[in-house]
């Protein structure tokens, strides 16, 4: 070996390992699912073990081989996460899907990853019978619903009954000892430009992101906690909250489609939600319910909030209003997505609670395993001292060193370069100030379109808002302000910009505001900004 | 390969990572070290990992290469946490040996061990200079002090000063890329029978165990807590707390050889110490300091007790008195040493106190990367019923394979046989009822001494009790019970033996107690059995 060994076991790091563990060890804990169908489902975790044997074998029968394509398109329940499992423990790969985005799209990722079996809940039946042409790789169609709930006729040829399939089977499986670095998932970026491209991890980088993702600093799981993951089983694997969960043997709470406010809200009550986690955009419903309706949390007491910055407007709604913690991270698909979390350092607990605020709104610092630093244009690193701002750059035990199916790296020096914008302050606590390609550029300087936002969101009427660039004879680029009020409310361009004041220098301040009934989004929830500059390219600033 | 590649990082789990994550991320957190030489020293991770480079440059001039053992004869201070990561950093492995073990058994086990060079502490140079006659591979030998502290003169030839080393150098190191199989460290078991037997621990599995120590249903460990290890870093590295306390980057405070009571309780309170972790013996102490100046503790909301049984009794005062949380944990230093630990699911949190406090008294579950099972004499799997008592065997990534140096496998179908006597209830908690070598069988039925113990120890004249099998004609094996009473406390043989009643059947009751002045302990604080049947073998019981 030409080094001393350690004398440990030699065991590999599996997904299988996960929800044997639950099985074993929290058995009797619940999953409970809000279904498709539109009832609830409850089993529990050895449940949960044993029809993922089950459907292990049944996957075998159809035909798939360790390191095949399973994809799956299905909203968070109970089956989906037997997919996860059965796929992934058997040595197969479990190809998640948006079922948010164009069709075409959808089946251009389903072909690029030549999934054999396509698994997918019963109200995307129709959205699979319209991509049916123009799928070239699929062999088997599994609906994933019993036999009660099948079609009695479908475009797609032999579709298949999940719960048949799996009802079939015995269960005396024995999940096979796999190699940790072989593939156990695949998840495409839905990229605003260009192919998506596919993100496809390890039995190793989904366990280690398991366990760094349980930390108190990190996602805080705790087999006390019941969780409900908002995000998508579809959105990099719902923030790995079906592994972390098992891996801890907490009781899962699954939404299905139902992530409108009421339908959260009453789902968080019955079944005595501790925690929780998704994008801003998902928590807008909730918070809106649960204010009109005057209504509290009786047991939620802290959600992770990501994907996209949050507005310090929600973190304080949530604190202030309803005593739940807001814990900001920052991640994406090509990390699996966990890179950093905001929680305060020793130190910082004796400051006044709106210094506390202001570092709890940033994305926070890396999780051991994740490291971090900024670069200029000229590729070298800028300095840690909370105001420049330079392309993030990161790497660590989860993070993809190439794509999909593709040879060329996208790394530089080993770092993969994140397109995202930042600072990173003497404590090692990251701020997004943009997406690269959403930077507004003044004058040579540059203006952070989520300052502007954040400082916009604090208006009581405005729902949401977007800072655009917008073309500038004298300054090349000035901010716009795209702004959707809440319903029935009004504010002009006066008041939106009458927020700005003291707050940032005046000529950050956006040079106008428009009006518009809804600002688009991309189908994991992010504003499409290049959608809206499109729209507003021709706009005439009033300072031309 | 023959399987399909996950596309993530290629990167080595590495003990230097720790140590670099927090020198980064943490850079201004201090470490405080309470020294030999008296006083109180501090510095931040940061310093620690530039100290950590430079000693790591002393090494590899004395001539220390990757797979050589460095040996340390010390208590917990920063110099020891240098030299973890400066050994195990470049790729040599840091072999902590227990000073309180008899001085021949010392030179055995670094003879054994093939140790290079040997660090220690100022309070230990009178020892070394005794070992020396019997070292025969040891090449340097380096006191762990500054230059003002050096003796005029020793025996021990060419003695080097520890400061002078760290300080000739310029820190200018590069931690080198290590294969994470590779030896970090070493530990030996000091056996009660038969030679210590060294667990070599590899870089994964430190790694692996601090990941999984961190977690809130494990020991809980984040950056906003200041953590002070009572237990050695002799002892399994001080159960891991150098490793994760540097994964998360918080607040570390070093007692030295320091640890009474008052001197305990002093640094407690100057340092806000907010958890802890140790065996139940040095706990007596503290607990009784406490209790006789009427104390009360500041910030200390939480400990791990384990290396042996703790008593309810011990439980119950920390959390009632004190509002301190004790969560009792069970390892081995072929474990790394964690084990299980005793947390409450999510079902116990409406259980009335008392049958909470029941569970909590057992060592708990199992976290993930360990797995058990409990045995029968004919090898066969006995059930999870919290009544069968059988030989617990674990399998894990943090369990050794073999021990150091030694082909042969300690390993029993792939199990390692710990060579205690355990339950295992249907939730999965295990509970320690004897070492099988401690079991009392009376009439073919096992009694636990550890029950019994732990009921003695309610008694509040009793500091300490052992129970031992003593012979009996009729029933081939009977308790007797050896008590070392509080000072200036009196009970005698009946009021010890009224509290057993009703507690547990009367045939399990103790035929006769002993009072001794001191129960002997080993160098890591277990009661020496061994020793007392020895002492009482000829003891003859009113019974017979």
């Amino acid at each position: 070996m030409g080094f001393l060994p350690g004398q440990m076991m030699q065991q590999q790091l599996t997904i299988s390992a996960l929800i044997q563990h639950a099985a074993k060890y929290s058995h009797d804990v619940e999953i409970v699912s809000k279904r498709v169908e539109g009832d609830v489902h409850r089993y529990t975790w050895r449940d949960a073990e044993l029809r993922s044997r089950k459907l292990a074998q049944a996957l075998t029968r159809l035909g798939v081989q360790p390191g095949d394509r399973v994809g799956t398109l299905a909203w968070n329940g109970y089956r989906h996460l037997e997919i996860y499992y059965a796929t992934s423990g058997s040595g197969a790969v479990c190809h998640t899907v948006n079922p948010r985005l164009f069709p075409h799209q959808i089946a251009w990722i389903i072909n690029d990853a030549a999934d054999q079996v396509l698994c997918f809940d019963l109200n995307l039946l129709p959205l699979v019978e319209k991509l049916l042409p123009e799928l070239k790789t699929v062999k088997h169609f599994v609906l994933m619903t019993d036999r009660a709930h099948m079609p009695a006729a479908s475009s797609v040829p032999n579709l298949l009954c999940y719960d048949d399939l799996v009802e079939a089977e015995n269960g005396n499986y024995v999940w096979p000892e796999i190699d940790e670095r072989a593939a156990s998932s695949l998840c495409y970026t839905s990229g605003t430009t260009g192919d998506p491209k596919g993100a496809i991890y390890s039995h190793r980088s989904t366990v280690l992101h398991a366990f760094a993702s349980t930390q108190p600093d990190a996602m805080n799981v705790s087999c006390q906690d019941v969780i409900l993951p908002v995000v998508p089983m579809f959105h990099v694997n719902a923030w790995g909250l079906p592994y972390s969960t098992a891996l801890v043997g907490c009781k899962l709470v699954l939404p299905g489609p139902h992530l409108d406010g009421k339908s959260l809200y009453e789902l968080f009550e019955q079944e005595k939600v501790t925690m929780s986690a998704g994008v801003p955009t998902v928590w807008l419903g909730l918070l809106n319910y649960v204010g009109e309706n005057q209504l509290k949390f009786s047991t939620f007491k802290s959600t992770v909030i990501g994907g996209a910055a949050c507005p310090p407007s929600m973190i304080r709604a949530f604190e202030e209003q309803y005593g739940v913690e807001v814990v900001h991270a920052w991640g994406m698909t090509e990390l699996s997505p966990l890179g950093t979390l905001s929680r305060l350092k020793s130190k910082h607990l004796d400051l006044p609670l709106e210094e506390q605020r202001r570092l709890l709104a940033k994305q926070g610092k890396p999780i051991f395993g994740i490291d971090l630093r900024i670069v200029g244009d000229d590729g070298h690193e800028l300095p840690w001292d909370g105001a420049a701002s330079g392309d993030l750059q990161v790497r660590g035990h989860w993070v993809i060193g190439s794509y999909y199916g593709r040879e060329k790296s996208p790394l530089m020096d080993g770092w993969f370069p994140t397109g995202d914008v930042s600072t990173i302050d003497a404590d090692g606590y990251m701020q997004i100030t943009d997406r690269s390609k959403d930077v507004i550029k003044s004058g040579g300087e540059w203006i952070s379109s989520i300052d502007l936002e954040n400082i916009a969101m604090a208006h009581p009427a405005v729902h949401e808002a977007a800072a655009i660039a917008c073309r500038h004879p004298k300054w090349d680029e000035r901010p716009l302000l795209v702004v959707q009020l809440k319903p029935g409310a009004t504010a002009d361009k006066a008041a939106i910009l009458g927020v700005f004041e003291g707050k940032i220098p005046k000529w950050q301040v956006p040079d106008d505001v428009v009006f518009v009934s809804e600002i688009p989004h991309t189908a994991t929830g992010k504003m499409q900004k290049l959608k809206l500059r499109e729209q507003f390219k021709d706009h005439v600033l009033p300072t031309i």
